[in-house]
């Protein structure tokens, strides 16, 4: 089966006037935002998205405003006519993929200067999550709370890029609903947040993270894993599996789960940037397990960094 | 003449649905955002947006996110029912007063107790410019480079709370256009760079100045003035002046140029904030006038703080 050719739009105005154009005969669209290089979690938010809007969009845009000079977004793993293929094979399609060249240029007189920012990707010019000078891009929007632990600790200014193109996702596209993957548990909910309170009109779904067979949680980043360091990150569901099992059987001191997940990585030869149980809305971490609680992961592998998270609702 | 009756609208759902039915007739719509207790300037804003738009919307909200602790909140002048009077006499009048009661209260789960901010107004809880505890408003948008300067400097977190409350108006509303005063330029400089860099679908347009016959910019704080102080106030405006023709017929020196303006709103028993030349893009500060600048001064007289500018395109 061949599947629903999708509309591959690269311009800002023009994805504007097709989603005006949809609304104006009573369409409703959901928006699946991504950074490409797709795989089933990604496919399972189209799907979600099917449930919800009447028509679907996949924006691919890696966006560069999250990453730190240090990070790996010149490695970061990219296939868009592999993505396309795949959002074929998606039953009922997509409509349109949204693929914007750089969402931080803006024309003539934006003042970025070929090279300015030290920072670049073959297929043009970007800014990194610093500030330059000039009249570049200067408009951040920071969910000044919810950002602040978890990823948010390694990551000073990565939830801070992730609300900011989300954001100019939104306004572009104008959907009724976006779908996001509670892989990425925290920010699911600093986007829920931004939404309640920026106003704007459009409903945030959480798309349950999927896994491979052996219970690794998917991820484009997973590509970069050698088989070795492949089998020795399944440390990380199976000691979150063990210790969602602890808690849902009476287990509710947090410091030993912790320490059990902690431990567990370690003995497999991962490095833990933080194992924390949290209350689901407030991300605060908890010493007890006492209402609904998420526990995530990030840990490294090699220079893989992972996350992973399980809700545990007692 | 009676004048056209306005709609007021007090939620933000049904705010959004009159806006969205408008939409979807084909007509478009203009914002202008104020916080009350209207004069002539606004209602030439009123008429800006007649010339872009065929619907406008006027919001009239104070917005407590953009008030320190130590600032003029609770002082604020307001008259809602004359400001509906005065709507009512412009040429062509508006067609929605959207009056919501408190922007940053959402619900039963947001956290915010009665009085746990410190700051509240007669009509109901607020939050302040300053992080709260719980789920309280935790989202926030800098326009990090144009924020600094200027009125920035002795109101640090002001910028925020304009750009996060029109960020909401924007959602809100839907609007086409969107026109601010340029009496408040610097604020006009970072809506225009906000929507830019968040990519909204707004054209912002900038409504001229509007003075007293005697040269006073208008404002709602005029009101606070004692008449002595009203006519010290005018070494403002006068003084402006007199620099701007001094800068139209050669004195390119921005020192100079300034020094004659603190000298003269000084010696009327004003206090300068600041007087700055500035470029009218990047709003920074420079030595000698070479190209179109604005040049922006903040006095206090008595505890009234007061804005005046004027653009001198050389």
């Amino acid at each position: 089966m061949a599947g629903k050719e999708p509309l591959v739009i690269t311009g800002k105005d023009e994805m504007r006037r097709w989603s005006r154009s949809a609304r104006a005969k009573g369409k409703t669209i959901g928006l699946v935002p991504t950074m490409g290089y797709l795989h089933e979690g990604h496919l399972s938010l189209i799907q979600e998205s099917h449930n919800h809007a009447d028509l679907t969009v996949v924006s691919i845009y890696v966006n560069p405003g999250q990453f730190s000079p240090n990070e790996d977004l010149s490695t970061y793993p990219s296939d868009f006519l592999g993505d396309v293929e795949k959002l074929k094979s998606v039953p009922g399609g997509v409509d349109v993929v949204f693929h914007p060249r750089n969402l931080y240029e803006y024309g003539q007189n934006d003042g970025m200067k070929q090279g300015e920012n030290g920072l670049k990707r073959k297929e043009g010019k970007v800014v990194s999550c610093l500030e330059n000078s000039g009249a570049g891009h200067e408009t951040w929007i920071r969910v000044e709370r919810l950002e602040k632990g978890l990823c948010g600790k390694s990551r000073p200014v990565f939830f801070r890029g992730v609300a900011t193109i989300v954001t100019k996702l939104f306004n572009i596209v104008e959907p009724d609903v976006a779908v996001f993957g509670k892989k990425d548990y925290q920010q699911w909910k600093i986007i829920e947040r931004m939404v309640r309170d920026l106003d704007f009109g459009i409903r945030v779904i959480g798309g349950d993270l999927v896994r491979d067979p052996d219970g690794l949680a998917k991820s484009s980043r997973n590509v970069h894993l050698s088989p070795e360091e492949r089998v020795k990150a399944l440390s990380i569901s199976k000691s979150l599996f063990n210790a969602k099992l602890a808690a849902e059987t009476g287990k509710v001191n947090c410091k030993e789960l912790r320490d059990s997940v902690i431990r567990a990585i370690h003995e497999a030869g991962g490095k833990v940037d933080y194992a924390e149980i949290v209350d689901q809305e407030s991300l605060e971490t908890l010493e007890e397990i006492k209402r609904p609680v998420v526990f995530c992961v990030a840990a490294l592998f090699g220079n893989i960094r992972l996350l992973d998270n399980m809700e545990i609702n007692v």
